[in-house]
């Protein structure tokens, strides 16, 4: 008999409705990233590029690729602290879906490429309609780049109208 | 004989010492956007997005990407407009290297997909180490989303050095 405990569920596993490029979990072309408490109002997520997300340099994380990370991390972040907030088995239906309205990084030093990189998500404020989040990436331990979204909500019925 | 005039060449066709995810001309599974003066201090980029670069609905075009290619068409800018101001050809060696040393980014209204979109960076300032750009993305005619760039002087040894 074993005795292991599977990993706790991310967000993403109960987001199969969403497509996305970062974060959707079935979209092959994408990060695929998974987001999990640490806290109550704090996310982690791991993430191990691969060599063609390289910045200009090949040994270096490309800029756009953090951005992606940040921001599909911190969204998701948002999502599941509101289904949270109303009581709801994350995922479930009406969806609750936010949207980015901004996204700010400031890239403190290189990433390396060839190691995993780790994000913190802390939410800062959340309103009825809105979250704010900060959000760290490190490195070999080392901070590389953090970030300011605010995470907006938008109808459910973004996910399949024109 | 022909009378067909070739398009301009891309600041991204002298840049194939870089991999970028984003801008490096050789990157099979990146962007490879291609930027081109349109004024002085003014540059473009078109860029048609394919269908994994959804957001989470899956006729909007993904946040982190529209961050990807603010960044590199900005920095891409900022190394052609410094090639420039040196009176040096365009990837000449040695390399004129930049980095972005923050982005921010501001969305209007979904960007859809299956369009093109258009960028535009404008040169805010260039000192001897800093370019500040800003930029705008637009699809059908209408502003998606804005950004800005800063773009700092790195030595070119970054791109091989661990």
């Amino acid at each position: 008999m074993s005795t292991s405990i599977p990993p706790e569920p991310a967000f993403q596993d109960a987001f199969h409705h969403l497509c996305c490029f970062g974060c959707g979990p079935d979209n092959s072309h994408g990060l695929r990233i998974k987001s999990r408490w640490a806290s109550p109002g704090v996310s982690v997520c791991s993430f191990t590029p691969e060599p063609f997300h390289c910045a200009g340099p090949p040994n270096v994380l490309n800029g756009g690729i953090i951005a992606t990370l940040i921001d599909c991390h911190c969204v998701c972040t948002a999502m599941a602290a509101a289904y949270e907030r109303d009581g709801r088995a994350l995922g479930s239906e009406p969806h609750i879906l936010y949207a980015t309205a901004s996204l700010a990084v400031r890239y403190l030093r290189p990433t390396p490429l060839g190691t995993q990189v780790s994000l913190e998500a802390r939410i800062r404020t959340q309103t009825e309609r809105k979250t704010v989040l900060d959000c760290t990436v490190a490195a070999d331990g080392t901070p590389r780049a953090e970030g300011e979204v605010v995470a907006v909500l938008v109808p459910s019925s973004w996910n399949t109208s024109a």
